[in-house]
């Protein structure tokens, strides 16, 4: 432990209501306002000075503009506050700092990394300070012995997939953002992506991480969480508790990661073209029934194909109404073999047509819309993104209930899909201005959110509640399960200082 | 939620001393008589009256001799309390029932399984109850289409593996206990085994769970934690809380488990034979570096493979210091390959021999040698079994420090190992009734320990701390993350009823 703080463990006052919750008002330079123990939030400057005493001022931001850019992620539809001003942390003793300085001043943090969350979860709160991680980009070991790795939370993505790739390792997890979102966001959002159908989510490969947390251990004390072993059962799970956690629980400031050698050969790409969604449904739950095991089972739609066409020019011709697309990476003539059962799966269930992509490029090209297909829709006007995730003999039913929804309220929707893990990303669209369009489109989340509930399903697979799905969350989760949730944010967050109107 | 208690939430009263701690000493029939809101425990009478008001009269036990059966788990070398009587429950809302007695009359209880247990965490207090789970074995749900199962925590591994199998599909979590152990007690203690070496613990297979809980939830409340899709982040990870608690935070009553389609054809093994345990480690450390991925890769000692052979006669010749065997399950060519790779490996690192075994009936007797070890073992004398975990590359270091302490103590060690995980099994050996053996047996298990924590490993891989690893778990933790726990504890079982004494 590293105690940066000289303060004992600061009693947990009986009854702090949460600071403010994010909304789209002005600023409010008095900060939230928290009763509780003190009368009072800081002014602006104050909580300035105390700063400047535990930070170099190159790392305080308050310049209007670059506030902004710092104050919400890619949850358009999110409300998000106006801060007090943000830090730019680069070390771990730093970020310490601001925690500490945080509670003595009961100003509430949201940390951030890249900021390409879709569900608000890093969108700044009135008066707060935005903890921007970005700049802490250490990848401190790569360890080929043990297939781990440890790096600072702003490592971006796919520059650890570089960084260990030189050693012949891989790191799996490939959110859609991985080109810009850091493994400290990818932790606190326990992200996912295409591969995790086969590999698994970023919970999977978090082994041990470092954080400043806060209540019972003192705001502003570092905590060394997990182990470094491949296996470890020594105490209560807190590494798997603060991944996923959206960063109400702490600030993540070092992530240890397990890694896996790096894949030989060239992966099979099967690519099979519906006429429906219910039918493209129909063969993700006859692959999964078949025991068939894809690297990838992702799920386009025409409406993304064509986006991403007029934007990239890839060659892709959006000839149906839907594609799958599967990937094979298991190697030799078992991999052929796969491929091969893929290919008449989807045929049995329907496809227009399916095959094994004997093109490279072209195979390469269909993932690579799949990655820009919410780039490329963004460019259309505001995007509502949903979430949901049901068990894969639900996917029939969930695309047959989209596609209602969709009529009935009508929205534009356009899906992609982690189809093969039954998590559907249907993109609502609304024009620029259009109330009425938004409206319905909120409308129709809701709905789909509800839907996916009454399926057994959960509103959020791999992108968090953050702001946008606080609703759902409630209506998804057993009272008692909330009930526990807020008694462990309470525990360890007593004054709510970490992302506070987040999640709950 | 189904509250099955209609009192409100107990608040945490401010300073509950844990009720006392399991020892060898006689009955204490008034209970643990912890201090707090309760002036004192109830006596026996008190307690056996509540528990039959809640529950049907044979699901009581006070027979001396079956409650002495159940006052243990396998940890032979762990002190363990006299109980005042045990539930055999076979239904949540009887567990639910027992808990509310509980905490109506403050007396602790020990959830128990099959008692395979090997830290001591199943052991029985002083005055408490022991809840038997084992008896709660339906099979709730097997689902192809989704790849899931859901089953009450008394069905035994094996059994689920069977169940299962006959559906084309496979449960692979494995620990040598399988045949006895249940999926209750491996999911509160994480359990691994061999196959985890590929395949993962049991953490990574639960999906979500029913436990009673208590603490702000209200003790005797069932709360429904995690989901039943493939992928989901809606809310704290408490399902993964509670999956490796060891029992401190609540009774499991259901669990809900991802599964795998069952393997195709048959696994190929590849043995390896070594003059001393160093050169198996280096063997095991390159195997890694060269990333391999066999499906288990095991170590066993000639100590171990002559008891097996002596008990079982399997036809076993232990011609050599330390055996490796790996599996590979890749099919096809490509688990050829893998397969020669691992014998070259082998051969690198210094073995005597090593070889692909073309005989399936030898290969199995091999496997079933390393499974029969720790029983065969035990017929020989008390056995005292380590669980250390180290980083890969350190196993050679680990092994030598093994022969070392074992040497330096005078200490009979015969070593068992998931050598590919870096988690060791040194079975420590005493006459019976030899004091001085014993003595010099449990300082060469804290030795071992503490070895193992410089190596930057873990005092527990996958038994848990139960008892016999509480120091350890203390030398091992950050004071920040013990710091965490115990707050995490003291919210979700303010009145310590949960288990106490064990894992902290």
């Amino acid at each position: 432990m590293t105690t940066t703080s000289p303060r004992p463990a600061a009693g947990p006052p009986p009854d702090v209501p949460a600071p403010g919750e994010p909304t789209a008002s002005g600023p409010t330079p008095a900060g939230p306002a928290p009763s509780g123990p003190t009368p009072a939030g800081p002014t602006a400057s104050v909580l300035l000075e105390a700063l400047h005493r535990v930070l170099p001022a190159d790392r305080i931001v308050i310049d209007p503009d670059v506030l902004q850019s710092l104050s919400t992620d890619e949850a358009e539809w999110a409300p998000a506050g106006v801060p007090a001003l943000a830090v730019r942390a680069r070390t771990e003793a730093e970020v310490a700092g601001v925690v500490r300085t945080a509670a003595d001043l009961r100003v509430p943090l949201v940390p951030r990394g890249a900021g390409t969350g879709l569900s608000g979860g890093a969108n700044a709160v009135d008066g707060g300070i935005v903890l921007d991680l970005s700049r802490m980009t250490a990848v401190r070991d790569i360890d080929p012995e043990n297939l781990t790795c440890t790096v600072e939370p702003g490592v971006v993505n796919n520059d650890l997939k570089a960084a260990v790739a030189a050693q012949g390792l891989w790191y799996p997890p490939d959110p859609a953002s991985a080109p810009w979102s850091t493994i400290g966001g990818n932790t606190a959002t326990n992200a996912g992506g295409l591969c995790c159908l086969k590999y698994g989510v970023t919970r999977d490969y978090v082994l041990g991480l470092r954080a400043v947390v806060g209540g019972p251990a003192g705001y502003g004390t570092v905590a060394r969480l997990g182990r470094r072993t491949a296996k470890g059962v020594a105490g209560d799970d807190l590494a798997g508790l603060m991944v996923g956690s959206e960063g109400t629980l702490g600030v993540i400031t070092e992530v240890t990661l397990r890694l896996r050698p790096a894949l030989t050969g060239v992966p099979r790409t099967v690519v099979g073209a519906f006429g429906r969604l219910v039918e493209a449904g129909r063969a993700v739950a006859l692959v999964t029934r078949l025991g068939l095991a894809p690297s990838a089972l992702e799920l386009l739609d025409r409406t993304c194909l064509t986006a991403v066409q007029e934007w990239k020019h890839l060659g892709i011709e959006a000839d149906a109404a839907v594609l799958l697309l599967a990937r094979v990476d298991t190697p030799g003539d078992a991999g052929e073999t796969e491929a091969a059962a893929l290919a008449e799966a989807f045929d049995r269930a329907g496809a227009l047509w399916a095959e094994r992509s004997t093109d490279d490029v072209e195979a390469e090209a269909l993932f690579d819309a799949r990655r820009l297909a919410y780039p490329a829709l963004e460019r259309l006007g505001p995007v509502l993104t949903e979430d949901i995730c049901v068990p894969r003999s639900r996917l029939p039913d969930m695309l047959g209930a989209i596609e209602r929804i969709g009529r009935e309220q009508r929205v534009r929707i356009a899906t992609i899909a982690h189809a093969g893990d039954g998590n559907l990303h249907p993109l609502m669209l609304a024009e620029p201005g259009d109330d009425d369009a938004r409206r319905r489109a909120q409308q129709a989340f809701e709905e789909m959110i509800d839907t996916a509930i009454g399926f057994g399903g959960t509103v959020t697979a791999e992108h968090g509640v953050g702001l946008l799905k606080r609703r759902g969350l409630v209506a998804e989760l057993d009272p008692a399960s909330l009930t526990l949730q807020r008694a462990i944010k309470d525990t360890l967050d007593p004054l709510h200082l970490f992302n506070p109107g987040k999640v709950f």
